[in-house]
């Protein structure tokens, strides 16, 4: 099973502990192809490395192997916004993890979409939960 | 012509004074569909009359009707980023206007993506000289 879990970089890096506690949750289930996401040096400089056409295209790749995508949505981000449209046309099974706080709302472009599956959480083992619940659905439906 | 201008709401409204004045210049090249992006008492709550599922089934509506997409892209926004996929699923002709800030970059999905056109600026009268072109261009090529 080869999983795409989706965080913010340039967007913030406000939530990166997080990602990598989820991260390191997901990958009981499979590989995590993305696990520089919860790279607690990773800054919302980004990646230094590879250049944006670089980043982009090995980006893609991994989402057209996934088996499944795995977004955090809570901080705001381009990226995440544009690999959740990809997935959706892609016809993933993707789950949408949001933290749920008080004067902050999921986008309606995610969160209003019949499409896409959303999860409100608040605290870690919420989340935790959810994401056993959607590997196990997805296996019953394979 | 129609134009769908982009730009965060949810994810801030930071930039909420400028999407005004760009929305109120580009109005000069067509209908600005989606004008209550500059509203200036629209906050990060968003919408409040119409529900999520209806913002998402009347901006998808929108962005289908478009002739050209502009997206203000300095903000980090899941919706911008699933709408500029959207836009490039469809062959939209789209510019995305990203304004530079130290320490600040663009994603790499969005800057490292050959399909879509990033234009850089520092001022409002740069964004303008850059929306002016890609009329221009535009006009060239149809």
């Amino acid at each position: 099973m080869k999983i795409y879990f989706a965080g913010s970089i340039r967007g913030g890096r406000d939530d990166k502990e997080l990602y990598l506690q989820l991260i390191q949750y997901i990958s009981q289930y499979g590989q995590v192809l993305t696990e520089h996401i919860g790279e607690k040096n990773l800054t919302e400089f980004g990646e230094t490395i590879l250049q944006d056409h670089g980043i982009y295209t090995r980006d893609m790749a991994w989402l057209r192997e996934a088996d499944v995508v795995i977004a955090e949505v809570s901080t705001p981000s381009l990226g995440v916004g544009y690999e959740i449209s990809k997935a959706e046309d892609m016809n993933k099974k993707m789950l949408c993890l949001y933290r749920t706080e008080p004067n902050k709302r999921l986008s309606a472009m995610i969160g209003g979409n019949a499409n896409i599956k959303i999860a409100h959480y608040a605290t870690l083992e919420e989340a935790m939960i959810l994401i056993d619940n959607f590997f196990n659905q997805s296996k019953g439906v394979e």
